[in-house]
């Protein structure tokens, strides 16, 4: 990382940013991103992403004790980096060991920035195996730091040769893939995973829907054998799916640059 | 944090530890942990901790470039604490970000010394709404750094004035408190809630099965509300419940001893 960060309230260089090693992001996983691209310096649907953290910083009882936008704008002034990836990490900070300690310092924030995403022209995709997607915990509906799962996910992928797996939850309907929102062609129809069935709010996905080009749907592994069609939608791109199990699909280009002119 | 701590290879003032703002641990939980008591110099049950901990570690895919047991006798010499809590925490360490990157650092190791636990005599519980363990995900048979389910179902004790939360599985049978296996007396036996339900596999919940105290069951809510009593047993100590959503328990003194004088 050779990018200046910003840490707790400066814009430091990456070398000398010190997480303390009691700070509970580290320790627990008790916190929340965002992952936000930067296009001509200015960072896409930052508003989506913010009423997002928002709604995982109630969740979590987390506060933040600077203003995030200002921060942003701070790191994004001090970078030479025009397009980018923002990340930014909010952690309930250092605390004495315990779940619940009486006492807690103040939270942590860091934005960090890093180079575009080497883009996926066609995704290959699997069915992940060895894990599932538990659509009961509050967690799934949030961008929590607790991303084990997903991170076993995908080394499931890498491991057969794949790109992502798609997760099912505890029901075993299907929950989205191991960082994106899956989109699937079914029947002629584009739908995706509901919320309720594990799949993230994702801020695409959101745009998605709003304009009416996807519908949730609750689908099973035999709807995606079924599929004629896939997408990946997350806040760095559109991914079409070449292969699903193996079998071949469709590439849809008109479609998703459809979906591009509204997500961006 | 003013005991030393033990990072990377060498033993460091805490205040001088850096985890990097890269670090997996920190950003996506990344990770495995274990929290080991000390007693007189000596850690307690380590054998059963390092196996644990090697079973989190293959789960992973991590290695550990130093030898772990001598990591810890390097700390414990360089303290001056005899009795505390000693935490092991193995990250995948620094990587670009992405969940499956195609290169990675070498993982992160981190030992802490803390005060031992304060002794908590006897704890008031109630049954967790908020979330639910996912015990069709393998993490929950580790100690990995996911750990902001517990963190909230403790979150959700201490709003309604107890001191923890019973926690359920996705199909709503009983898996555990946030931070300890849980033991109940149910019609004149002692049963603790079985690894495929969730439980996670503790060390004294291992030493206490493999004397026969106690047997595994799948227990539901409704066990909990006709059982006579109830302990929580962790690496830090086995403590009796006095409560249960507010109905008064039995104490079992004479058993508790027992237990402890198997545990230690």
């Amino acid at each position: 990382m050779t990018a200046p960060v910003w840490l707790n309230g400066a814009v430091v260089p990456a070398a000398a940013a010190r997480i303390d090693p009691a700070d509970r992001g580290f320790t627990l996983g008790d916190g929340v991103f965002e992952t936000i691209a930067v296009r001509g310096g200015t960072p896409c649907r930052l508003e989506a992403h913010l009423a997002r953290l928002a709604r995982g910083m109630a969740l979590l009882g987390l506060t933040c004790p600077w203003p995030i936008e200002a921060a942003i704008s701070d790191l994004l002034a001090s970078a030479a980096m025009r397009d980018g990836v923002l990340r930014l990490t909010l952690s309930r900070g250092v605390a004495a060991r315990g779940l619940w300690p009486a006492t807690m310092d103040r939270p942590t924030l860091l934005l960090t920035l890093a180079p575009p995403a080497a883009a996926t022209s066609q995704a290959r995709l699997v069915l992940c195996r060895g894990t599932r997607r538990n659509q009961n915990s509050p967690l799934c509906q949030i961008k929590s730091l607790n991303y084990l799962d997903n991170v076993l996910a995908r080394a499931e992928a890498a491991a057969s040769g794949a790109d992502d797996a798609i997760v099912c939850n505890t029901r075993g309907a299907i929950a989205g893939a191991s960082a994106a929102n899956l989109i699937i062609e079914h029947q002629g129809r584009w739908l995706t995973p509901r919320l309720r069935d594990g799949a993230l709010p994702g801020t695409v996905r959101q745009c998605l829907l709003a304009a009416g080009l996807i519908a949730e749907a609750t689908m099973w592994p035999k709807t995606l054998h079924a599929a004629s069609a896939m997408m990946l939608t997350n806040s760095l791109g559109i991914t079409q799916a070449c292969r699903f199990e193996g079998r071949a699909l469709a590439t849809r280009d008109d479609f998703r640059r459809r979906l591009l002119a509204v997500a961006e």
